[in-house]
């Protein structure tokens, strides 16, 4: 978050603006944020006294228009949020009110279930929960601001993305569970990121108990690296992380990890890619991501690392950069071919 | 280690003696371990003083019969190796005299590709690496002491299992590298264990770099908990644990989760087993592991987790226990219909 009050001021003055001749037109109440949207004096938003003030600002009104994505602190100062924040502040007013949804009128027509660069008009999601809308904007899809959905996810309100050139589109509704009678794709969405790197760490006896997962977590840690997945297996350990944040500390790293795990053998597979073929899934058996990687091998496409946990929201998989767009293009072809359920 | 003088030495006549008399029956050289299997006090084996001593021993001796499975401290007391030891004793004078090979007669044709309980007369597996030995044996087959493949693997020195009842059989060859040649099974054996649970914890932004997952591994390693494997996926982790371990302390690591990691969600699944697909792979794609999912999903039987790291050596996936014998069955039946390549 920003803490600069004047660049803040300065760049909230055309919403303010905008909002203000907006609520003229329509005959309704402008509400500025900086009475209402409460940030401390480090431009952190106190999200207590937000809910407290949206709810005193705006329960005496029955319309009202509120300038998005800036508010101020206690002596008056202005704050923005980062990119993204009128987002936030729309979720902070739904929430506040405990609305029964969250418009969010944007300029797509709600959540692609493949990257459109990659695919040509890839269909758009009627409906997802905020577990998969979370996988897809974390590996990339940016819609919506992730705080945003964040707190709407937690009050339970529906969120509904729609396309203010095209409002005749009912757009995308984000919501905890499904409402019964939707027709739903086993698979919500397929999203992805290039620029991963493979790391694979083989130790002899690695699951006896000594903690060397632990210890080779802890030296991530310790650096601040994240990364994007880890497995444990028989002996051995494999760890996606983004290359560009591994390049400039590969061999420290590798240094650190031979001198405090003494492993058998290191690895270090580059350019490869992370698939996430995101859909909530029944418990019971569900061979949607098998159906996934029998194209992707049908395809000739290596799968490198195969990752699907106990909760089976995601399938993860990494493949080559190099056909990283041929397994989304196969991954969204058999998607649109998949049976239905409701 | 055992290191009780009295019993050890109590359990090592029967061995001394037969040892002796197979000597004199082949007119070999008698070589008593109490000479050059050397531990220590506590019944710890020295290693580096071992070798030396099995050189001394053996090097002037054309044949020669040593007993299996004890050896002595300084003082001249006897000690004893855990069950299985002979394998140990016979792998350390491989080690020590460079052999170019280390024949294991014992009573079976070699190593099968499945549980003979669950399988009717399984494949007996011609050639296979220490690696995929080593994952066989963790996961149940005990045909050999780990430590007595890990130190024939350290010195590179060939492995055969032999069968005494049936000296025609060849038995498995273990080695670093098969030989060019040799038609191999893209699955080499399939093995598991019943007795799993599954835990699944769900936050939000766990993949952030806070080091959410080193935090639960460190949970498991300060309680000496080990565990199968760990998933790391978007908001979520997998860890598979043993049930008869994780029962007892089950209640206070769910509240030392809660209490540290502040989760969104814990979920336990029980009565899970875990299965090991096992088998060298090429860096190329290979579509074996695809192959046995396919063939699982077929039979109906529910895939819980998938875990393939990049070494793709081995496959590990989590099916309910009512369904092991099943699984198995379906993937040994599978393997026999694959294509062998050389």
């Amino acid at each position: 978050l920003s803490s600069n009050p004047k660049r803040d001021y300065t760049a909230s003055r055309g919403e303010y603006l905008t909002a203000e001749i907006l609520a003229r037109y329509l005959g309704y109440t402008f509400v500025d944020p900086a009475w209402c949207i409460c940030f401390d004096e480090n431009g952190q938003l106190n999200m207590a006294m937000t809910i407290r003030t949206i709810r005193a600002s705006l329960l005496p009104l029955k319309h009202a228009v509120i300038a998005g994505f800036y508010g101020a602190d206690m002596a008056g100062k202005i704050h923005t949020f980062e990119r993204g924040g009128s987002d936030i502040t729309g979720s902070l007013v739904a929430c506040a009110l405990g609305a029964d949804l969250y418009e969010n009128w944007t300029d797509v027509s709600g959540l692609y279930a493949a990257d459109p660069r990659i695919v040509d008009h890839p269909e758009t999601v009627s409906h997802m929960s905020y577990r998969e809308l979370r996988t897809l904007s974390y590996m990339g899809a940016s819609v919506l601001h992730s705080d945003a959905v964040l707190s709407a996810s937690e009050m339970e309100i529906p969120i509904n993305i729609r396309n203010t050139n095209r409002p005749e589109d009912p757009g995308t509704m984000i919501v905890r569970h499904l409402p019964s009678g939707v027709v739903k794709n086993p698979v919500t969405g397929v999203s992805g990121r290039k620029g991963m790197s493979v790391i694979q760490i083989e130790k002899v006896m690695v699951s006896d108990g000594s903690g060397f997962s632990a210890l080779m977590l802890d030296i991530l840690k310790k650096r601040a690296l994240p990364f994007e997945y880890c497995l444990t297996g028989i002996d051995s350990i494999t760890l996606v992380i983004r290359s560009d944040l591994l390049d400039s500390c590969k061999d420290d790293l590798f240094e650190e990890i031979r001198e405090t795990l003494n492993p058998d053998f290191i690895g270090l597979r580059e350019k490869q890619s992370l698939i996430a073929v995101t859909g909530e899934k029944a418990t019971e058996a569900s061979d949607a991501n098998v159906q996934v990687l029998e194209r992707l091998t049908k395809e000739d496409i290596e799968i490198s690392t195969i990752n699907q946990g106990a909760g089976k929201l995601n399938l993860l998989i990494g493949v080559p950069e190099e056909r990283y767009e041929d397994a989304i293009r196969a991954i969204y072809d058999l998607r649109q071919n998949m049976t239905r359920r409701i």
